[in-house]
């Protein structure tokens, strides 16, 4: 197991009307709220006004800035920071999924910062300091919700790049299972992927010894694909709602990853994807996370049968791993399947003229990944096995 | 799954050389320091030098106060106080385990108090402010090190009492494995014991649709199970002490809690045992768990079921899952002897004489428990069945 500090102080209030409390919250750290969302939904499903009422109940003055979109743009950040400078905002208050809560993360870095915020995205900045930030999610999958990082894409170039500092944990996060009661099949589906994939980056680790962590991967693992088709079935389950609410928090919390160095090349392997074609980040995982695995198992065969026996129940076969790792590769294909979801880039709708720009641009920063280091041919190779 | 609040803000300071940051982390929340511990191992091991140079290094004043005996003793306790308000104290660093963490914690809270620290104890006033504690901990198996909670036992009347508030939290714990190489094997067994315990106290819940949390349980107990015997072994594995130790603090910081109520009823009930004959809190939880489990576990036969099939590996009898209950309960109880516990109190040394009184003392704040509400003639029963 190796060295790490750990801390993760954002306040989680779970439950039925758990929002109702997002006002008095948001109160206690901040004096002026900028009220971040994105599209029409949460003023349909009264959420909206519910979250409004909580503020004023809290005598939160608010300003609104609505429209962001899956894949977070970097213009609306800006009109964020801006509009934060001109009216004294010192709280982000975000109410909707992974999305909206990278852009209200972004926006709280921006506005103390006296550079360009697309600086901290590219390298050329570090974090230092962030406004407050607090959360009211609607979508289980991104984890950002108590995570150091944020992803946004730039609207020119099309790069979709990530920055992350501890003093960009959300202060509090509000996690009402009923508020992804609505959510459609797709989106519910695209969530469970990327949950998955947040643990799965963690999990495929060289570090050796972590037997406790691996433990509580396995057991989020399983907790999502027993509840996620039950959820499928049946949108309105509470328990199965909540069940995977929680895990999807706990995912990408950082506990999982602790005592060990985490993977993450496929998700740079995926950026390139939603970054060009506006694909849900979920749903490129789906196709990229099985290619990788095919591309990298044989570092590490016992790792990948150990996987499929443990998360997938496949019978272990000790004189043939390699079997039994190539099982539970299949059968975590055919789960993302089995929830709807594509499992190939042609179904993605991505076409084949350009994986090798992608995989080019994938390697910017240099090699990708940990559990087996990455060059851009490896990652073309991971494109094409994702045909 | 029930509505919750989590929060859990300690910094976990975690590998190899950790406690050499102790003095750091304390200058950051204190400008005087006590500096609180036990007996002479600390000094034996090299230890206690360590921390007082990292707290030189970090130019931190301290004054000392060792001498903390397990089951921590609240004349101490209140001796520590008399020193922080004479030597204008404002950080408590505890150098030890549970008892010297708890005992911290006691004079943490204690200080800024008009009153008598034991109020709190008693349930004569609500812990509302407490100087920051750091901890560098040398025995995993209570989870002081990152709880909201302290135990204390009175001189005079050998009661044994606890209290709790999230402003309790250490700010820092310092977990460095290789500070467990040399733990006796019966301390090493009854921090497993204390350790099991507190995820089980969890676990057997009335609460529904908590799948995973039960799981991430499992996978705490299944690490326990696996590496305690393995450090019995070898005292000297780095890795079976590391997970271990992460194990521990994790089995008590209240995420395997959340969703869900616990039970405690088997604390309690120990809590009389080594409050009147000072035998080892783990020692005890070993002899009172297995029968408490035989006195309740017809109250949801099917939860102690799946606790023998996910935890002991037993096989499932759908057709007698009480039999399926009974073998999990009979492992546990052999997973303690097989570690060295006693699973008797005829082992522990407490005479039978006794039992009534002290039943009757258990139950002074009412009822024990959620999984099933026990009353005095329950407690005697359990003690009946731990014979």
């Amino acid at each position: 197991m190796e060295n790490f500090t750990f801390q993760n102080p954002t306040r989680i209030l779970f439950g039925r009307g758990a929002e109702l409390q997002a006002g008095a919250e948001a109160a206690r750290h901040g004096s002026r709220v900028l009220l971040h969302y994105g599209a029409g939904s949460i003023k349909a499903s009264g959420l909206y006004d519910r979250v409004c009422a909580s503020l004023r109940d809290a005598k939160a003055p608010f300003v609104e800035l609505g429209g962001v979109k899956p894949n977070p743009r970097l213009s609306l950040v800006r009109e964020g920071i801006r509009l934060c400078r001109e009216q004294k905002l010192d709280f982000i208050l975000a109410v909707g999924g992974g999305s909206v809560i990278d852009s209200a993360k972004a926006i709280a870095v921006g506005v103390p910062y006296t550079g360009d915020v697309w600086d901290f995205y590219t390298g050329k900045a570090k974090v230092e300091r962030s406004l407050p930030v607090g959360v009211v999610l609607t979508i289980p999958a991104a984890g950002s919700e108590s995570s150091n990082g944020s992803v946004v894409t730039n609207d020119d170039g099309a790069l979709k790049r990530d920055t992350g500092a501890e003093c960009m944990r959300p202060v509090f996060a509000a996690l009402n299972p009923e508020l992804t009661f609505t959510l459609p099949p797709y989106q519910t589906a695209c969530g469970a992927a990327d949950i998955m994939a947040h643990v799965m980056e963690r999990y495929f680790t060289p570090a050796k010894g972590v037997d406790f962590t691996d433990r509580l991967c396995e057991a989020t693992l399983r907790t999502i694909i027993d509840t996620v088709p039950r959820a499928l079935a049946e949108p309105r389950d509470y328990d199965a709602r909540a069940n995977i609410l929680w895990a999807s928090t706990i995912a990408h919390n950082d506990l999982l990853g602790t005592g060990r160095v985490g993977d993450w090349a496929s998700h740079m392997i995926e950026h390139e994807l939603s970054g060009l074609y506006d694909v849900a980040h979920g749903a490129g995982l789906a196709v990229v996370f099985p290619a990788w695995m095919r591309h990298v198992y044989r570092n590490d065969t016992g790792r990948f049968a150990r996987f499929a026996c443990q998360v997938w129940g496949v019978e272990p076969c000790f004189e043939d791993p390699e079997r039994t790792a190539l099982e539970g590769i299949r059968r975590t294909a055919a789960f993302f399947h089995q929830i709807g979801l594509p499992t190939t880039l042609k179904e993605l709708g991505v076409p084949q003229a350009r994986l090798a720009e992608m995989a080019h641009k994938a390697v910017w920063r240099g090699p990708l990944g940990n559990f087996r280091k990455l060059d851009e041919r490896d990652v073309l190779e991971v494109y094409r096995l994702a045909g």
